[in-house]
């Protein structure tokens, strides 16, 4: 069930919490350096990215295909992704993956200075550890909508 | 004395600020999602929230009441809160209650996709472990306002 | 080697992990309530500043100053720096110096509770700790510019 609508959470170890934290700490440096390579690097061979749009990446080669068509819209922009809200859990079978959601803000900065913000989204991903080394094997990113508000009772 | 006066600060395990973010992360999920009946269960029963204008709700049954008669302005944004800055202290006497203060910046996305912010706030949350979960059972949101800077020497 | 151009990154324990985000909690809590002694008590004697117009500080006394005339444009507004995806790596000599880097984001609340943002910032730092207790030995502090694409083959 997605951690979105589930009752309860897991929790996780102060090991863990760190190891995933500084995970995407070098993953977003990556992509936000617009070092591609460095960043489909991250993902396993057959990650693959459910973009908010509903479009589908599957595999390095696709995933850089995308990124290097999207490459000239960055020319003049610095882009940071800003994550918060990590939540993270053990898959119940094999320990060395990990089921993660969290919050992503994306800033674009001009050569001026002036900041602007992307529509805010929460990212579901499932992470694999090999050899101690975590990669993505596979991401959806929702970008987020305004919820129905619940029916008040009379 | 509050923290935010204090001269020095604790440290935390990593085990408890891991436990401490991740509460938070299902937290947050909760009231942003507009699911104020589980929002209001991650309080303690007798959970009482000082809001920055000064209102205070005391139980869940307030809170409830205090929420639901804000839902209709979220009928058309995404909300979501952004914390940073977690500090983290054991109560010295009761080693199940965790005294916390956090930075706190809450966006507002329309179905267009444009992000506005709300003003920016510091919270001090008194949160109380009970068979392993954690629960806020108080809450007070400083709203963040210009300091006097201090008088300089000649 | 800067940590910007590495290929890799190195893992940092849960302890550590929550002890340099607690610093980071308590050190942006003095700047940001404008405790210029505080503040620069979070560095070492000696320790320094590099600003991202290339301005340098060293030693206690000169951030002092730089920051007592700069007091003046927080008059009106509350200022708040958020920091996030922290790299942490441990000196491989001495086990009491971390190398760290951060992206940081500054807000800027008016009376009115408008909110504006600074660019954003990337920021190295060189830890030290001395009897537990850690200090900002060095501060590189780089603003986000527009990063060149790699050239696409053909």
């Amino acid at each position: 069930m997605s951690q979105a609508v589930r009752n309860t959470y897991a929790q996780v170890s102060g090991e863990v919490y760190a190891e995933v934290r500084t995970f995407y700490a070098w993953q977003m440096r990556r992509v936000d350096a617009l070092d591609i390579e460095g960043f489909a690097a991250t993902f396993t061979e057959d990650g693959e990215v459910v973009h908010a749009g509903g479009a589908v990446q599957r595999g390095r080669e696709q995933m850089l295909a995308g990124m290097r068509a999207a490459l000239p819209r960055y020319r003049d922009i610095a882009v940071r992704h800003w994550f918060d809200h990590v939540l993270i859990e053990a898959d119940p079978v094999d320990g060395d993956t990990l089921h993660v959601s969290y919050y992503s803000l994306v800033t674009q900065t001009d050569r001026e200075g002036n900041v602007v913000f992307e529509p805010t989204f929460t990212v579901e991903d499932e992470l694999v550890r090999r050899d101690g080394v975590l990669y993505t094997r596979r991401r959806v990113i929702h970008r987020d909508t305004p919820v129905e508000p619940p029916v008040q009772a009379g």
